[in-house]
């Protein structure tokens, strides 16, 4: 373990984070915020002198190996969340660290999940900030850092490995750094045409850009109380809505079309499944809840803008689906864990690791049938490797232990089964709302700081694929170890 | 596939099933139910004369193949659950099918959940009944008819696999029908003790074999409303907590003892961990209730009962954990899908198969370090076959799935969220109470007919381990198929 190449990569990334803080340092001078945005140039000052410190740590070969990958981005992730927390805490918006932190780990992974119980309370440049970490979070501050600063490409690759999300990550092109560009060209572009459309509806600069950031990184977090439907907008949450869904679907897809390839872009296994699942999901929750609302027209409207919001991971709300029948409230929290496709800016366990799953039990079935055949589990027209198939299936152990272990230790707090079940679900799949006290209407506030620890390692844990956050925890890290060798 | 011999086998079986129903004719002419103990001779009579029908499909060869083991067990369970409720139906004492037959599946899963609303109001041939079902179902009816009827080795074999609980089922002898003979007399010998040590309490005889049948088979069907809270003796607590941890043991561990190799049986890893966990979760639930109760003691008292019945899937109550605090509802609930030991008669996912689970998912962690490193899941001190490694993943992952499905299409009886979820976990791992609605003091009344249905499949799929139950559900099963072949 090289610890100075770990600590050198963490130092850059933070010299990063000072750099975007001075975004909303510039959004405080504009809104005449001069506390705030002293705050945001403090802060800035204070992550800048911190990365400066560990780039002493000269990296001696750029070259480095997985495990080294896991550690920077999982060391990276929570050093980001840590002094992305600063200007909360520093001016006393949101005083107590652990919220502040939860806060910020809930941009960056873009959950969404908030402790605030007054959003408007805060300061236009502090939203924009926590907002503004969900667009950053979202395709990644590690592949954003590559475009800036050249990495060996070794270490580029295992970076944008550990930091990306899916079964597997493709190359879209030989060099990484060039990869990140392409997808952050797609992301910027992407981004810029919702803008132009919300602004187009009327909607002011300010709370289109929130809107943005909150729907391209698949986040959530807004900053009005009531979410999407303080707008009460019917031209917006279609346009959100389908951003939503346009953000969940794998970039790989969007880089095909740019290169004239539509066909075989639209051809993708995935796309079908999760668009298949989003539809048979919003139709049979509208029948649902329709005797809630005027017509059925209003019953598709609420059950799309949800079912969007929900399956992509951002956790947008137009409606309290917390009030409806409980097929519905069901078939959200099963969206919670389906999530968007791998390779998008959404969480969740991925559309295409639920195909890998599906169809590798259904051989592992027909294995007990005849146990010396050979049959491969094929996905988007390919074999895939065994490996993958039975690292999904590991994915989903770790997944399924997490999320027990987690429900385990927050029931300390005595909420109620629904709303632990669902809080760990949402922060483990980055959604932001659950069922129950965490509901679209609640919030997390009401949590012990110990489970406000426990829900931002799970929101952590699912952003990052567990792998980064779990291998912190690993006594072999820190014996063979990061600590001792050079 | 040969349907002759799935016919002419499940017809066996059912002529078994027959004479087991004279026992609870015998039971009514003993309390002088004269027309339930007619209704049992007609039932057995009704029941014989379709079994003998199905003899009249002349099995050509003894031998068949993995996939006629599975077929024959999963349309034998079914069988005998249908002609084993007719006795309720018959009698109007259950009058509906759809609740008689949940209530036998429920007995012969050994799952113990119930429909009844007033226990007490059935005759006692019928409780009697329905308490055997239990202990039939628990080491297995096809086990049993083994040991009556020679059948060929390999079917045997096949039989034997597809019926028995647990990862991997091993042959204690080399022939089938002597292991088979060798399971039961333990399963005979260790029910006679507990009759013993019940009555030497001053159990009158009835309530014994009730309660034997109910801790013996893991069932947990009571002839009290109460359940064992009934007999308020601590004594018998005491006796009824130890022998439902003895019956979740692997049945092999007692037959090592029985060859005096208890050093080997006491080695058991799976025996340490079932302990360890029952240990862990008796202290932590008792501290955590301790102040609903007078004394620690008392706290022990009543954590020790439930936390027994449960992680074995019994499901015997002596108090409403549903009124616990949220951390003993939440262990309550994992302890559900632990289970006991494989080879016992306890469901669940079995404790041998978490601890595979675990270490397979470590190992696939690791492996993401290194992809070209060898190493081997172990377990017992042994090497453990690749093959049993993916089995466990697809188990997991066919018990999840399987889960969910079962909780989408019960929420359509708008239950609570609470309800749905322990309700499927219970009947999926043949526990009996859930939480909420279906707590230790609730029934499964309230749920729709198309709820019960697919709650009794779920009972079916946990105790046969999916395979039997989902085959039948195969397309390939009947095209292919079993309808057309000779």
């Amino acid at each position: 373990m090289k610890i100075k190449i770990v600590l050198h990569t963490a130092g850059l990334i933070l010299l990063v984070e000072a750099f975007l803080m001075l975004l909303p340092a510039f959004v405080g001078f504009i809104y005449q915020e001069r506390s705030s945005a002293l705050t945001f140039l403090a802060s800035a000052a204070i992550t800048a002198a911190a990365g400066g410190l560990m780039l002493l740590a000269k990296s001696s070969g750029a070259n480095i190996y997985a495990r080294e990958g896991f550690i920077i981005v999982g060391i990276s992730w929570i050093l980001l969340s840590f002094f992305g927390c600063l200007p909360f805490v520093i001016s006393r918006q949101i005083p107590a660290l652990a919220d502040a932190f939860f806060e910020t780990v809930s941009g960056f992974t873009t959950t969404g999940a908030s402790i605030l119980t007054d959003i408007e309370a805060l300061d236009k440049s502090m939203l924009f900030w926590r907002s503004f970490t969900h667009w950053v979070g979202g395709m990644g501050i590690l592949v954003f850092g590559m475009i800036i600063i050249p990495l060996g490409g070794k270490r580029s690759m295992h970076l944008l490995r550990a930091e990306s999300p899916g079964p597997s990550s493709s190359k879209l092109v030989p060099k990484m750094r060039d990869t990140a560009r392409i997808l952050y060209s797609l992301y910027i572009g992407l981004s810029l045409l919702l803008l132009i459309l919300l602004m187009a509806g009327g909607m002011p600069l300010y709370d289109s850009l929130i809107n943005v950031f909150g729907t391209a990184g698949t986040g959530g977090f807004s900053n009005h109380g009531a979410s999407i439907a303080y707008f009460d907008s019917e031209y917006f949450e279609v346009v959100i809505g389908v951003f939503m869904l346009l953000f969940g679907v794998n970039f790989n897809l969007y880089y095909l079309m740019v290169l004239r390839h539509a066909r075989a872009a639209l051809k993708s296994e995935e796309l079908h499944w999760y668009l298949g699942i989003t539809a048979f999901a919003v139709i049979t929750i509208a029948i649902n809840i329709n005797s809630l609302y005027e017509n059925f027209h209003q019953a598709v409207r609420y059950s799309f803008f949800q079912v969007a919001s929900i399956i992509t991971t951002t956790g947008f709300a137009t409606a309290d689906f917390d009030l409806w029948p409980q097929y519905s409230r069901t078939v959200i929290v099963v969206l919670m864990m389906i999530g968007a496709c791998a390779g998008s800016t959404g969480g969740g366990l991925k559309v295409s690791r639920i195909i890998l799953l599906v169809r590798s039990a259904g051989r592992g079935l027909r294995r007990m049938l005849q146990s010396k055949s050979v049959e491969h589990v094929r996905f988007e027209g390919r074999i895939i490797e065994e490996e993958t198939v039975s690292t999904c299936m590991v994915y989903l152990t770790v997944y399924v232990l997490t999320a027990i272990a987690g429900v385990i230790i927050i029931s300390l707090d005595n909420q109620s089964f629904e709303t632990n079940v669902t809080a760990v679900l949402s922060c483990l799949n980055n959604i932001g709302p659950g069922l129950g006290m965490v509901g679209p209407v609640g919030n997390f506030a009401s949590f012990s700081t110990l489970s406000k620890i426990v829900l931002s390692f799970d929101m952590l844990a699912g952003r990052l694929e567990f792998f980064p956050v779990l291998l912190l925890f690993a006594p072999s890290t820190w014996r063979q170890g990061i600590l001792y060798h050079k």
